[in-house]
């Protein structure tokens, strides 16, 4: 169901390991959120514009699964997905692939849009909705 | 339900700050993982015995909530709890309060045992599971 | 010749660590980081308050050397010392020591007085100035 | 003096920006360590192989300096440097640069090549060596 927005390459570096030789859970998340600003930029938007207009879109919700370990020097691949989408809410859910296309790993997270000054629940710009909706 | 094991307590600093002001995402899983090494050290364990053990406790899942957004030089404890545990696996439950009390975040994390040379599910070492019910 | 500020301790955790089973060069200067913040904050200042104030404090220079690798679950306490002050800029210095006293690295941060408005350097202001003449 | 190695961009992500609004200082070495990383890799080395060969290059010695701050979203290019060779170390430069040319901040690491078992002072083996002299 989960409509495919952007694919984003990346190789795991000397630090994103930990002292069990494995990638630390919580740098997925990292890479989920690279994956997410690349997405960003590939359509003339960014978490730069979107901190200097009217509303933000603040992570409420993230979840990972992890199947295999990540390990130096991997090439890994992140499909980013448009899972779900409402008047103010939407998430987005990576899939880490290996070279062989293999699942390695799983996460999303859920935004919500919100008016900078008021505090409060907003409905998605068009210009945000237009690019959500940009998936095959 | 969940059966309380530690409390942790600790300031955010300037580089938990992300560009939008407040603490990122992910950052709120590493303080997750501090509160659980600092759980394991206070009943003198530690991951480096784990490490150094013939098992180990991956995590399998994680999940997190943002209630409020929080900002720099905040203090913070972390109730962690146990809110499963069966024959292989265990999860954490990580409450973040502030200083009034007041529910910031949640999160938690999936572990299972595994055991390091056969990378097959393994039953809970009996040092572990005692450690995790000496909650109240 | 240098003055010492304040004595900061922590145990390194399981991210901290790098592939090559050592603490990452670059975390040092986190720690380093942590300590001047628990420095301030042990003399009722904090960076939320200066980045309150009229000035700023950026570091403009930094160094570390490093004698011996540092592994996981290390218990470091890090000396902090002022080596330097003028007009408008002052130095500190941290010593990595472990348990057995034993140096196992050094950093520096060179802060320059800055004027939040102006981005002009400025004369470091009483408040401190003060704090950092408190050493022994 | 030093001989261009590689040419290495990036950009700047929400997560690398601290409470004051700019890169925080220690990051820039991660920087320069993807840098380091992906020259490795442009020369079919990497930091996997040297950990799985009979030598390590462990950092010694680190210094930056930070001219202007980096903001959000900023394209930064690294030029990568060797700034000096030795027989058993050699020290890199890093110029940071953004999009006008103009450098931002300078950074070094400095290298020993130490055998993986004796933990003795070891000559830079040939692959390193000619990699390292392959500059402009």
């Amino acid at each position: 169901m989960a409509s495919l927005l952007y694919k984003y390459s990346f190789t795991t570096r000397l630090y994103d390991i930990d002292a069990a030789g494995v990638v630390f859970f919580a740098r997925f998340l990292y890479f989920a959120h690279d994956a997410y600003e690349t997405f960003l930029e590939h359509h003339k938007q960014s978490v730069k514009n979107i901190l200097n207009s009217d509303f933000i879109l603040p992570i409420c919700h993230t979840e990972a699964d992890f199947k295999t370990p990540v390990f130096i020097n991997e090439s890994i691949t992140i499909e980013i997905s448009l899972q779900d989408i409402n008047e103010t809410e939407f998430t987005l859910s990576y899939h880490f692939l290996d070279k062989a296309k293999k699942l390695r790993a799983t996460a999303l997270t859920k935004h919500v849009c919100v008016d900078k000054n008021m505090f409060s629940r907003k409905t998605l710009p068009h210009s945000i909705r237009s690019l959500l909706n940009s998936g095959s």
